[in-house]
């Protein structure tokens, strides 16, 4: 078993060390709060003093952070560059969902050092972290992927190895977009057909039995009472928040900009989250979108 | 077995006929094209010296026509409209995809004369019009598509109930702008991907798993050499044609005006197949959309 | 003097009738609302009893209604077709905003008979209509244009000669879709200015002064309290409502489809206009429009 | 007459410090590009070292950069900060064009330090850099404001004070995205009506003169052949490339971003230009997008 310093242990990130705990590995755990990490020890982790002892010394060192600019400070840029204490012989596996350049900028510059930095952003909300079934979505070499998969297998069920470094973090926005382009198609499609008449469970399945079928129809229909355990059942309550689809959206657009790759849907749905969030529904599951549409 | 007045048999029309006939039914089949029509005569049909002949005396009458203009003027507004001749015990089923609007208008003429009238457009291609594997989309009352069901079970597998007069016309709008969503999104999510350095079946297969999983993916990527036997594999040769796909956006968006239903994603969908169609692509499979997004 | 018989005394109607009877013009007044009658009657105009009385005998025929179907009613498929009581040497001027296609339609049918119909919807608004300076945009043949011009110049004061049949649909269509596109354009602007700390006034002169340049900000500033006299300044009453707006946007959406012209900014305009109706907006100002955009 | 540090000898920078020269000032000048520097050197300037012995002990430092990530390297981060460097005294107007929360960020920096760090972006291309009738929108303190003037009324004719810090690359990005949208929205408003017959010289006629109105049409009309002297009419050479509007695209994108501010129609027309520059049209002028749209 190894010794797996872990940095960053919020709503995501807490309930994946745990399962690393519960894997058998020593976890050193670090996080700004300090209830954070207490929690992680209450499960039997130690607590480290800072990020650069929760790194010192492991086998494997994970974050789990907001954004690019804080994956940057941890490891190349801030006042104790992890980069600067880690082993040689050490795996570093960022699950933090960033900009690809970082991640990219982070990974090469571990490698002029002779270490190995990976992206394994992952998905399936807080839910699949506690539940320890997250998808990971791995940008490293073949023999990174290889040492990184049986401890991924421990937070998570799918583990893809999209390419090299930043090929996680590109698959991830990818798919968001393509979620979030999903989520506001049905949301419409749906609505123009209850808007003249037709009953949302009937239609919602005529299209999933036909071309137009895709996951929110299948697993998160967006009209609340067609299915059961859905956000949309629960006042959008839980699932993943307009806020982070709209952060996540807001990477696609970067990825866009920089290799030039026109994603007129993927703004098209970005407008829209923006205009939902802008009318105070940026806690709201993002499925809400639905309510952009709806007469008032 | 009933007698089946048939009138309109194109590439759509035509296979449907001739599965009525495999069926056991006696088909009484019309269309401008003396070839078409010798076509279906040679597996077994009738020839029909006109729309009126087909439909006189006929225990159903079914019609494939282009445009709600074609319909309304073969049943109702032009010079030998059909309500004038067909038996009050017949079933009236138009399969065409037209706007709903006009199949409620003529639906409720022919009510007036204790006529059944019912919309039932179908969707899965020429392929499924052969095969009899088509889905139909029904509006109709509960009697209504009670009786319309086992005819059209010859010619098709899913038999959707979408609702009332119009809804089959409805359900299919709401569908296909669904799909054209669908398509357009994937392709631009696969090229940003490739252009990023992913595999696109990689990512492909990442998406499929995971929350960006729809149609396009499991069964009609739009990347060349992804998928086998897919017009994209083809040169976007066959499938279902961007002209046809632009056609059926214009539908839907008459329904959302007419019903002010907001259609932000199939409204930028449809720009891009008109972007797409302007240069010359109007013959190409839909799936051919991933053109417009490439360097060129 | 001519003896105008003049159909639909509508909010703009209304005045552009007692407009020709202050030129000097005889004016046969037909509405089917008889207070609307009444008030051109109090004006010094003559009440016709119907359409066709209001035709008979009439140099020039102006109607002002409200969609293409009316119209094409009145003129040429309802009970009482005009087209079977105008002189010959009438001349027709159809006011109305209506989709080109079918002003092109009646004009021909108008043409077969030997009778001269003209396209010339108005731009200006209901204080355009009373002040006499609307804008006609003119689909005609020179002589015809040549004939309607001095009577055009008694309700307006821009009379513009857009081409053959059907151009004076097509350049309002174009304008007005234009017109949406720089309202919502220069609304997002000016809010996201906004959000970052700038005077919208500022902003405002500074875009006025620079290529950002456009007709809303030099006489309708969407921002209240921005410019006096305008409707933003007036809680967005009066002016031009978002659900004519939204009818117009569907007149080019169908002129758009009809031609396939691609109107991708046109689509994303109608799409905003289409949320901020849904709200229950349809019967503000459109400059209202950047409610759409603010926080709530 | 001021001693003036000016970095950045491109396109744009060159002229302007040449127009500083022709007004009387003292323009040392530096520029990665040997070339550059004699070039201003032949015109008077004094050839700089470095950007540091351009800076060191100049009343003004001027610099005129590519991106946010040089004008951060050249002032904070990089290698020889120039805030470590210039005098009290001085005062530093950055007129790139750049993001606005680096400016504000190099601003805070240089307040911190009792230094003067303005952002003043231009507008007028290199056309009005040369002739020296660039309009310059200035973040700034009104006093610092008071002190710029003088200096950029050298380089320029329009000078607005946006407002504090940042605002003048706010009011830019503001600006270019309402021209990319005018621009986006003329053209294919113009590309209707030619599709449907119109004269494209009397419908940018007819737009210009009513609610349709905008800078495209005044002074910058899209369609080759209407207008003489503009891009269109010399096959989109010269004028502003759709590159850079790509880039300034992407600038307000991250503004929008930042601020969640909704920018559907900016959005959209940034997908336009990123699916026009795709197909290798990244060097015409951005009226160019007119290209787009039409059939080929």
């Amino acid at each position: 078993m190894a010794t797996i310093g872990f940095i960053g242990l919020g709503n995501m990130g807490g309930p994946m060390a745990i399962n690393l705990l519960k894997a058998g590995h020593e976890v050193k755990a670090f996080d700004l709060s300090q209830a954070a990490v207490e929690h992680v020890v209450s499960e039997g982790g130690i607590a480290a003093a800072s990020a650069v002892d929760a790194a010192t010394g492991a086998d494997c060192v994970i974050s789990m952070l907001p954004a690019g600019v804080h994956v940057e400070g941890l490891y190349l840029t801030g006042e104790a560059p992890l980069l600067d204490v880690v082993s040689d012989s050490a795996l570093i596996i960022d699950s933090s969902t960033i900009d690809a350049a970082t991640a990219q900028r982070v990974s090469a510059a571990a490698a002029e050092r002779g270490l190995s930095f990976i992206d394994a952003p992952v998905s399936g909300g807080v839910g699949g972290a506690i539940a320890g079934t997250l998808a990971f979505m791995v940008g490293a070499t073949d023999e990174q992927f290889t040492k990184a998969k049986p401890i991924l297998e421990c937070m998570g069920k799918n583990i893809f190895h999209a390419g090299q470094s930043g090929a996680g973090q590109i698959a991830k926005a990818c798919n968001n977009m393509m979620l979030s382009i999903l989520m506001a198609g049905t949301s419409e499609a749906l609505n123009m057909g209850m808007k003249n008449g037709l009953d949302p469970a009937v239609l919602s399945e005529i299209m999933k039995q036909s071309s137009g079928n895709n996951w929110a129809l299948q697993v998160y229909n967006p009209v609340p009472g067609v299915m059961d355990g859905v956000p949309s059942s629960n006042n959008y309550q839980g699932g993943f928040q307009v806020d982070l689809m709209f952060k996540d959206l807001g990477l696609a657009m970067e990825l866009s900009q920089q290799s030039n790759s026109p994603v007129p849907m993927g703004s098209a749905a970005r407008s829209l989250f923006s205009l939902h969030k802008s009318k105070g529904n940026g806690g709201l599951d993002f499925s809400s979108i639905l309510k952009l549409y709806q007469d008032s």
